[in-house]
């Protein structure tokens, strides 16, 4: 295929668009992939998911490691372009770019019915924040994210890159607060606060729960507060005042998993 | 005293020089401090250790909350320097500055002996993580942390904002391999690793330790393995690879507190 040099070239277009866009994400529910293992990630999703196929990808001057990726790609026959790296630079935000970009369908996972543990981020408006959450909610075995009005787009570019592949198995739902009570099911709802009558450790994890997270500067907004809820802390010692939104949210998560005794 | 709007000021290149260069942290031993929460920190810490006093301040616009800040620093004696918002902008890398920095000491904190948690960061080169982990580690009521040769500098800009004022509660001792083992005690090490023989959470923690952790790329280096260790892994679901450092380092340490039931 010919190597494409313009910035006006549709598929470029797209994927800045893509990048910059929460609309553009929305309309054509694609997403960004960033680095050779993001992709790989995606092309091993869409091989038991074939509704998933990537669209296409762009290479300019690959890393060896973005050489096997896109061999990969051209095996299964996603459309690969070579691009110039300018016109690379143009469709990447990665601080350190492989050589490889692709555009890939937001996947969208089935929601667990019953839910047993889910996490809601609120006013989370750092992207990054929020894929990192995804992360250990992921790696802790959560069945579901819930993103409601005022946290960052868990498909922005910053997000997808910190969430290290959790979109490809933990399903992640937008949703308003007027559908969030169907997404909660029976679930017991947690919000973890500064000032939280219960110690992270001491609650019995066991149960159904949802975990809400706030914002690092503005915690749980006064939606999640009318929720039905109970409210559990982490405790500080040298008088620190509080933790990473991503660090609280790992720690939560986790204590649920060792409770429940899931993993080994 | 005078409005400064000259680049080539003294106290501006000093700013700069310590802002970009960890060879003048180390010469003079100062830091840049880059929000109104971590001056109130710096003068809270200063006014337990006269040695600590502030150098100076620099203000333009300040926010109402960041007025507060050189309200207390006037106070307090601390030389607050107007300056153009050109001059402010060249003295400050927050992504949201408020309008005020001061230059403070570098706290020296007594190390622990003897000692009973400590943690080492081995090979993280993200300052941001370096400061992250230390942010955890003080609120998880860790005693000292060791920086070795390859790890970002802990005075770095980035990780004086990520850590949130864990600089003024928790030791810090950048040292060579050599002079490692002096600063390990008695302690029991324990490297952090994806292939570790013991799930963190059913290793007993109650005697005195110190977690290693490595950069979330390479993992802990060569003279990290040649130590006397054993190791701990994280487990994870959902076929998740790895985690992030901050977030891994956090799990640990708050491990060690919640079995030493430290925190309440």
């Amino acid at each position: 295929m010919p190597l494409i040099t313009s910035p006006s070239n549709e598929k470029v277009k797209r994927v800045r668009a893509l990048l910059e866009q929460r609309k553009a994400r929305r309309t054509y529910r694609q997403m960004v992939l960033e680095s050779p293992r993001l992709i790989d990630e995606a092309l091993r999703f869409s091989q038991h998911h074939p509704d998933y196929r990537l669209a296409f990808a762009f290479y300019a001057n690959p890393t060896p490691r973005a050489r096997e990726t896109l061999d990969r790609l051209q095996a299964a026959g996603v459309p690969c372009y070579e691009v110039t790296p300018a016109i690379l630079e143009l469709c990447t935000e990665a601080e350190t770019p492989q050589g490889i970009i692709a555009v890939a369908p937001i996947p969208e996972l089935p929601w667990p019915e019953p839910s047993t543990f889910l996490i809601l981020l609120d006013r989370v408006q750092e992207p990054g924040n929020v894929g990192a959450v995804l992360r250990s909610a992921a790696a802790a075995g959560a069945e579901g994210a819930i993103i409601p009005p005022g946290t960052a787009d868990p498909w922005h570019p910053k997000a997808v890159r910190a969430a290290a592949g959790a979109h490809f198995v933990l399903p992640v739902r937008i949703a308003s607060w007027a559908e969030i009570p169907s997404l909660l099911g029976s679930t017991t709802v947690w919000l973890a606060t500064p000032g939280g009558e219960h110690v992270y450790f001491e609650v019995n994890w066991r149960e159904p729960v949802t975990l809400i997270l706030g914002g690092e500067a503005s915690g749980p907004g006064p939606e999640a507060q009318r929720l039905p809820h109970r409210a559990v802390r982490i405790p500080m010692a040298r008088g620190m005042e509080s933790l990473n939104v991503a660090v609280a949210g790992a720690l939560l998560l986790y204590e649920v998993a060792r409770q429940r005794g899931w993993m080994k």
